[in-house]
């Protein structure tokens, strides 16, 4: 079962949780200084490293080289947050270890030799820093990794030294930002160390009020403390979107309206583009965690919002769409999931 | 039974058939110079010529002096047609007797003395003409009516005169509105002796594309030949619209979209004002006739279009209502209509 399936602790704000660790091999040059063929050493002997530390990740990982994937598909993956979108742009001496749960990703010569990332539902910071770190282990026992004893993990780009960790929360703040407080939570965390920005669409716009709170430091602080760090600031972004959610409970009548016909229009449509679904499913996944709407899961709609993005949909159908044929796959396949 | 809750020929376009009778009586002078004690003659002369007349008269039809009526009741009968804007605001000295079934309504004291109005659901011209005649004819045995041998019948405004007619079809035009259509429309019939206006909303706004085709012309023609031209005229219009329709059908998914999503919102929404519900039960009302939606009958759209109108909510409501109110109200009847 993919890991989205599935709700996770804080479930109402906190979509997903998202680790990845950034790592290189001390016997070769950084991404931009190595030739092809070093390249794909590095890909074999990570490959081997996996396959032969666990008997278990044969089975439970797919190797992909990223060439041999169709532009789809490898949009699809980004879209899903399995791999960033450069590496879907630019396949070449690329490759991706990737559990069949979708819930753990290795990708090879990124910005970095080895990026090691894991996905869990909701707020699992702890639980999906453990996860990272047992791959993490898995193949430093095989790999000699690039390592100081004062600076920590050596990586390609000085924004990641040190821990090689990025640790991110994937918030749904409706209420937040439509009281327009986005700008003064922003204001606030990055004095902390910390970055948000929206999960989907570009820069600032934020589709569907779903956003991304990273850790920035990663140099002069353990993993735990940053991970620490952000599980905190989380804590009080989440109590005043759940704060500001009630305050617009008690002004009931319109924030009802306009959650049931978001739904009905969502279970009506037969032409949906991904922003307006993005828009509606916001709405929607508000109403649900408010107990406005009682008959649609979380489950559902978290898996909607992973399945009904563009790419996906058309890796998933498996012939050419151009857009109204998308909107109308969209539509339809949600229809069938919204009954 | 209500006589908008059957659905007449030509259903697809025309929603109902008006026939309204101006007639004065001999003996008095016109409205605006008659005394108030020659009204209320006038008025108890009327309702005893109708109930002496007929026996089934006084259990058909109801009576009731206009100062008697709530602002909210009068308005009610305006918007369904039953009593003209200015009957329903100006009460004093007026009176109504009103067919059980809101098809027959005779309006004392409005412009003329008498004004005997029929409604039919869908195209019947000749057959509501033939009921006005009716009643026109039961009082013309009691009353003398004021008539000239070369004239015809003499009404207080002069565009009246002769056979007091004006005949109404209440067409739906969707598609030739959408096509931009309505203005040529307006230019032909207007040479033609018929103007052609919205029916809810004033001047030119037409809500929801419902629009009032008249006669004009009441001096030197029969009352057959008036209804007839309008009945050859209205043909074209209707014609026209099926035409439009049959050419959108073709480019359906949009339509199709846009039908399914305005009944998606009706069936959602938790508040609605009168013009969104216009707009919205205007693109059903169009998705049933061109048999994209199948689940919902045109008598429950018809019925719908009656009973949501503002004055006739209220007055339903027995209860003061704020806007709010009264769209949350219009809102929760819908959804109960609608499932």
């Amino acid at each position: 079962m993919k890991w989205y399936l599935e709700t996770g602790p804080e479930g109402d704000v906190v979509v997903s949780t998202r680790i990845r660790l950034a790592r290189n091999i001390t016997e070769f040059p950084f991404i931009s200084r190595m030739t092809e063929e070093q390249g794909q050493t590095i890909i074999k002997n990570v490959k081997d490293a996996l396959f032969s530390a666990s008997s278990a990740a044969a089975d439970e990982f797919e190797f992909h080289e990223m060439e041999k994937l169709t532009p789809a598909r490898a949009m699809s993956l980004a879209e899903r947050h399995l791999i960033s979108p450069q590496f879907a742009k630019n396949k070449k001496g690329r490759a991706l270890l990737l559990s069949n749960d979708d819930s753990v990703s290795i990708m090879l010569n990124e910005e970095d030799h080895i990026r090691i990332q894991t996905l869990m539902p909701g707020m699992q910071l702890r639980q999906a820093l453990q996860k990272a770190n047992l791959y993490d282990d898995l193949l430093d026992e095989k790999l000699h990794y690039a390592f100081d004893e004062n600076i920590g993990y050596l990586t390609c780009c000085p924004t990641n030294l040190g821990t090689g960790l990025r640790a991110s929360l994937m918030l749904h703040l409706p209420a937040t930002f439509q009281t327009g407080a986005i700008p003064s939570v922003e204001n606030a965390i990055s004095k902390l160390g910390l970055t948000i920005r929206g999960t989907f669409g570009e820069g600032s716009d934020a589709k569907g009020s779903f956003y991304q709170v990273s850790n920035q430091i990663t140099l002069g602080v353990t993993e735990t403390e940053a991970v620490e760090n952000l599980y905190t600031i989380a804590q009080q972004i989440i109590s005043q979107e759940r704060a500001i959610r009630e305050t617009l409970k008690k002004q009931s009548l319109q924030l009802e309206d306009k959650i049931y016909r978001s739904h009905g229009i969502l279970k009506s449509a037969r032409l949906l583009c991904a922003d307006e679904f993005m828009s509606l499913i916001s709405d929607l996944r508000m109403g649900v965690t408010m107990g406005i709407i009682d008959n649609v899961s979380l489950e559902t709609i978290n898996s909607l919002i992973n399945e009904m993005q563009p790419a996906t949909l058309v890796a998933g159908a498996g012939r050419k769409l151009d857009a109204m044929g998308r909107d109308a796959l969209r539509a339809s396949k949600i229809r069938e999931k919204l009954v």
